[in-house]
């Protein structure tokens, strides 16, 4: 199986480079017969478009999304579903400038030393456009969810060094618009919760629940951490305060606590699962670094242009899209 | 492919209950004419053997390994290896009493959901001691990585709440036994380092280095966290404090930090790669607690027995194995 | 790993419905800085579309390739290279007659019945055209081997009736437009030889070289029947007649016949490899026949239109790539 | 996935050369629960046993499974089903003379160019014994199917050149008892019929039912050729008489005649699946024949010893395994 796939049932393949002809994908496996909601998709992929501060300039995109097979009449076929994403406003004349420049913790020399040729323009293959496609694959998977009222929520935790249980949209752009004006970039972090899931999804030993979930979130650009449950708090912790009681609920089997974040033995057992993904600040920063050209010479790396600031609020698509494709291909 | 076997290169795949007739694997992928070092295999077994307490008395196994194909002469063939450890102090009657129980935070109620059978002697499948096999793959991967010079180093940095760089043998007994006293079982964490890593391994876009790394951690029974590089830490970072400036070091392109922790873009750079693992307490306790029975009927769960008070120090063979196992894979 | 992809290291998958926007397909694992000979996809693809016979009035189809993905100046850069070809000819108001009709011996029952939805437009996913991404795949696969002077050979040896070690041009159309005269179609068979192999390639027990042949072979539409070496003629030999006596020729370890079609145990033996492939005849006759609708009500299916009488020679360029992929996924 | 894995869901790993300590298996995603036939397995590794002639003096092997893990109480647990049967009667010393040589039409030679290294006792991995375990694991498969009344009926339809629709114990025995005293070997060809079929098996593109079958088939030792429905013969055939006409019997569809042999599009129609498949005469023969040595230096091979005739009778429980599993794998 190509390194570009993902699933075992739901799968997803995705390609495309930052400014090469479109980025998409080809699902191979979704069932037969689902009618696509086309306005989820596009609801979805604006949201990945949205801007991390209000004030930044961002790359123009329509981001429309071209079913090249698969679909008939609106529903699937359960024959591979190909899309397609034009990269329209691609000035890779911008990027001549980095051609022969290996960006500090970027992926431009680690692709260079792996391929022994990269597409310099805009990350290529390394950059955060590259996992729209995933976006796209997650709405028909949130679709065979929600055909189970699965639900999956995200949720902001933290930007920088301030930790909340939730941020408002006002917040995260103060906090944003601050690291902005001080041209710089800032970690964060997002909580993910998966409700009304059926008890029985994961498979032991190499396939658990959480090791394909934490694949699918370590998949993500920037993203440092993952853990689930009680996470590294448990570390911490002692038996007879982690353990999760049994209680029949009502005729229900349930847990008392939920500090196993609803994934026992590497398989759910109903309750809510959640886990927490930890992301680093975006390396492209409005200020002068230090790093070497392609031919090892140290020089100095400044831009200007258009950039984030942080990978919030653009990345909670995506990790609720991988999230959703992690559970689909379980159900299936 | 099977969710019992990891690898797309070197295939491991495991099998094996608690009290069956053995545990073991199949290792399919390995280079032929590797000469197999047996003892090393028998010393990292032993290592899995010590139990975490001085004190306590462990189960009784020989855990000697018998090789029943693929190897011929002591070297491998390039055929599948195939090797087994018989389950010889199974002392089943044991367990007659937790027949009918889902012991708590253990994965009898969820093997229970999935497969509606389950081997409920000594955990069955989802017993740690079915991970062994893997510690015997570790020993092979870690011998084709030692012929590139690639080492792996494990070490303690946290039991409960107390966190160091590292331990001492007697620090760690010292602090089992007083949670042993109190008839508990604790958390840990650890931390591993790859040293003389080559530049270049690791497959955008789903076979990213660390998301690799991660599915085989949480593989392991227990595992809650996992981080790599600044790890959750980079939530609270600025761009400019965590990106990794590149230097000429007599010639050779270096990272003056390793924030990244030596992988960019899912890439390993050539930098040291290292990560935390975090383990919820063992949930076997010998303390009575509130659980249900296999009818959903509550009851008191209380046992006496053998049993270790913490994942560590008989983790780190497997944390090492897993993340040799990766590498290898890769590598090959 | 979906069914719609094929190789472990060079991956193709493949998806587009005949009527669909388009044909197309993902190449996940080509090496980097191969330089693309578009010349050679333009002209393996007019080939695919060399109607059977000269007098038939085809499909108009420009059948370009258009990359998406993969490709920087003209070279692969080791990343997912994705191409389409559009469905520019599709005169889907043809098929609205065919809409309710189970066609003999095509697969529109067999998609119904799996799928609960079928695009019956064209033959849908079920269409030759749907193997067309194959051929472009196979140039590249092609071009891998070509750089060990790997090269892969095809042959018409049978038309209906007629067999021969070869046929001209002229005998083939001859052959057809007699068929054609009679409104029917016919069966036919090739013979593919692939010269310069290096001994080694193949993997026991259940990747031998000639089982992934025979998997590609039998992925081909109208694919019957597959034999390589001797083929089903070995039934009828004894082993005295059958074996291939190794002979020292000039150093070089040779063998003196080559009944065996250069593989024994799975792997290739360094002679030539060279197999046989039976195909049924193209079901769609210009001649009423009886069959059911969707209803299961006994109908009369008659059509006229464009169609082929028999799926050479189109069908060459196709066997050959589906060749140099099996080769080219065990040469890297 | 490595290449002694077989399947996607009822995954089938194999190990063991002939002469090593043992030959297994262990069978990955065998639904939970099914209570195994120990009966049914000993019967079919006793027809794999049986000798071509009965005069031959053969290997006496006990050939009893143990079953190491996966299977708890006499049903299996949806865990990895883990099985051996021990190399008793391995009389390696037997092999010293054949050590430097390789044997005509063997694997000997290939094994040695792919791995450097080979275990030359008895053909080790290369032998008709290593196909052993798909036998015990083919009975699972067979157990699965006969739930859903699918029957599998295999039938010797040649023996070098007597062609017969099928043979009688006696006339097996007659023919190769005649080829044995000729101290040769001889071909062999088999029919499969698949009974009670249900439509909607098979996965187009590159996982359809014949290209799973012939993938199966070919990877049995001797296998040189594999054709379904009307095979080699389409050829010759005219659109005309080879397709099958649909038609309404008593509200079933169904088609008239069966030339297609069960399949069309890749996925099962529902009628009887029927194929043939062709064998080599063993290469082992006694009578002197020419070879090189591992230098290249030519010499004289001649043996003496014992040695079967051909691949009938024992390789028809193998036949029959592999189609089971096939079968299963699609409808699990």
């Amino acid at each position: 199986m190509g390194a570009n796939t993902f699933g075992t049932k739901f799968c997803l393949t995705t390609f495309g480079e930052s400014h090469g002809e479109a980025v998409g994908g080809v699902i191979d496996g979704c069932p037969a017969g689902l009618l696509i909601d086309f306005n989820m998709i596009e609801e979805e992929l604006r949201k990945r478009k949205t801007a991390s501060t209000s004030t930044s300039s961002q790359r123009k995109e329509s981001d429309k999304v071209i079913f090249l097979s698969g679909v008939f009449e609106g529903k699937t076929l359960g024959t591979p579903i190909a899309f397609i994403v034009k990269n329209e406003d691609a000035r890779s004349s911008d990027y001549e400038s980095v051609k022969d420049i290996y960006r500090p913790s970027h992926a431009d020399y680690t692709y260079q030393q792996k391929y022994g040729i990269r597409d310099y323009r805009g990350g290529g293959r390394g950059s955060a456009r590259s996992l729209l496609p995933c976006v796209v694959a997650g709405c028909l998977a949130k679709q065979i969810l929600s055909s189970q009222d699965i639900e999956i929520h995200s949720f902001v935790t933290q930007i920088g060094e301030v930790k909340k249980d939730s941020f408002t949209h006002e917040e995260i752009q103060a906090l944003l618009q601050k690291v902005k004006e001080e041209r710089d970039t800032v970690g964060a972090a997002v909580r993910v919760e998966i409700d009304n899931m059926p008890a029985g999804l994961g498979e032991p030993y190499f396939r658990k629940l959480q090791a394909i979930l934490a694949q699918a979130m370590f998949s993500i650009n920037a993203v440092k951490g993952f853990e689930y449950g009680e996470g590294f708090n448990a570390a911490s912790m002692r038996g007879s305060e982690c353990n999760d009681a049994f209680v029949n609920d009502n005729g229900k089997i349930r847990t008392k606590t939920n500090h196993s974040g609803g994934i026992q033995g590497g398989i759910s057992n109903g309750e809510k699962i959640y886990f927490n993904v930890a992301f680093k600040p975006i390396p492209t920063i409005m200020q002068p670094q230090q790093t070497v050209d392609v031919n090892g010479k140290e020089v100095v790396y400044d831009i200007e242009g258009r950039h984030d600031v942080c990978v919030l609020p653009r990345v909670m698509p995506i990790v609720e899209a991988m999230t959703a494709m992690v559970i689909a291909d379980f159900l299936i």
